[in-house]
């Protein structure tokens, strides 16, 4: 099996000073991520390097750079999930690590829960030895002026929060198994304890080898009321490709419940789609060695992984 | 349509001296949210209150007589779901409240959001006006004995396990709503935070007016793999009956991976089912003016629901 990466930035209506460093964004994550998969990694390797890549990333709503809650605080959601055995780790209202995703994968790698939240989820980093980082380290300017804007009385929060962010990646490795991974900070300005679509297995994503993987990305309480990554993987084991099964959730998602969103997909086959029904979906994918990306419906730009690697590394 | 409700006290092995307070507290529950569908009321209405009465009842893992964490707390989880718009709220890790299950209903009711987690759905609780209860109230002997059993060093916690006795119900009303609800106190000894299939939608219920609801209980983690509730909608929208969908779904679970549960399911036809692959699980259903209720695989005691009503004044 030729090994295939996709990743996403986030689907909604990306504004202006963000998008270069969104496309930036992606293209690094994606290229990390195949690094690994060229190298014989597994897939779970690299759909979670491909996601802490963009946690680190300013530009993304995960991890450093994530919106900041009504309490003007940082509080995230992750998961990961193997398609091998279906074994999944999530942490949900974490607050002071740097990379949800790495601790979601302990979760998975060492307890036998599946979801770890807020202050048992904290204790679990402690007892890991994960080092806290200053919640203010986490805290952008973008945030926090965000954040402001939004407490004024004539604030129009709905708007800020189409421009979303989250983070995820799908992968399959050379040996035809799957993963998917998906970090968030969640809504701006949300109820402190909000818990999104990101870290409910099935919502925020769902890897299965028998039929592919997913990750998800919008309004997080639509894709929640649809179980929207698993209704994917149901049309694809019904003998849709990835395209046709993205559009008809999504479609689905837009005519029952009135939401928008965007989700990335791999089948076992190693066929991909990165398709969404807001303005602006980020999104990177590398196969056969070949780099494709955009950002607007029907964009795609396709250069060779070395060439991408050169531009990268010539201060990308 | 005439209205039916189906009733779960968690399947498991359900130790003897649980069984007759098991059977006692479902029948009790099934009367209760039937009265509210036989005078008009909704499908939502009649599944919280039968939640709601096992809560209050310790024979049950959920409010009053949850099990509790590693350190010795209670800590639940509840999700309520409405068929008619996908609309759900659901609650994790909540602490010190009677009634998880009248929380998540708020949560839905009240707030942009579906998931409150911890601090900040303890911070809603007291917004909403919810008098605390302080944890002593919801431990009972019988939860602080197995608590306490599961810390000596040769324990083996896995054989309490068994005995989970999470609620849950799901209803038709007469205008062919459809809702589920579920609510539970986790797993004996739990880390602290972690969060099961309850909480999450699509894993531990579903309601969709297009197919019918259901209600899951039995190993979290399996259930959440499997996302075992939307799983079991997916095959009724295939033409499958309730109880065929439910078994399907429950034989996935355990050839795939290796996870026992029990469900209750209704469909948008008023036909139901109540099917488990524990030993037990306690059921309790009323269609029709007739109470149908179980404990064993094959058993199935039926009554008139006058004839239930007069024995439950008597003393019950």
């Amino acid at each position: 099996m030729k090994p295939v990466i996709v990743v996403h930035g986030g689907a909604g209506r990306i504004f202006k000073e963000r998008e270069q460093g969104s496309r930036d964004g992606v293209i690094r994550a994606a290229l990390r991520g195949y690094g690994i998969l060229k190298q014989g990694g597994s897939a779970l390797d690299a759909v979670e390097e491909a996601v802490r890549s963009m946690e680190d990333d300013p530009h993304f709503n995960a991890g450093c750079g994530s919106v900041l809650n009504e309490a003007g605080e940082v509080e995230m959601d992750a998961i990961i999930m193997d398609g091998k055995n279906l074994d999944s780790g999530a942490v949900s209202a974490v607050k002071c690590i740097a990379n949800p995703i790495k601790l979601a994968r302990l979760v998975m790698e060492k307890t036998k829960h599946m979801l770890l939240t807020d202050h048992g989820a904290h204790m679990f980093a402690q007892a890991m030895g994960i080092p806290e980082t200053p919640g203010e380290k986490l805290i952008t300017e973008r945030s926090r002026e965000r954040w402001k804007k939004n407490l004024e009385p004539d604030s129009n929060p709905e708007e800020f929060q189409k421009d979303l962010g989250t983070v995820g990646a799908v992968a399959i490795d050379s040996e035809g198994n799957v993963a998917c991974a998906t970090s968030t900070g969640g809504l701006s300005n949300k109820l402190i304890g909000r818990v999104g679509d990101t870290a409910c297995i099935g919502s925020g994503g769902y890897a299965d080898n028998h039929s592919g993987a997913t990750s998800t990305t919008g309004h997080g309480e639509s894709i929640m009321k649809v179980v929207l990554a698993r209704l994917i993987l149901y049309h694809m084991e019904q003998g849709m490709s990835p395209e046709m099964a993205a559009d008809t959730a999504l479609d689905y998602m837009k005519t029952r419940v009135g939401g928008l969103g965007g989700v990335i997909v791999v089948n076992c086959s190693g066929e991909w789609a990165a398709r969404f029904s807001t303005k602006q979906m980020s999104w990177a994918t590398v196969k056969d060695d070949q780099l494709h990306h955009g950002i607007y419906a029907g964009e795609r730009h396709t250069k060779s992984v070395d060439e991408a690697l050169a531009s990268e590394s010539g201060g990308f």
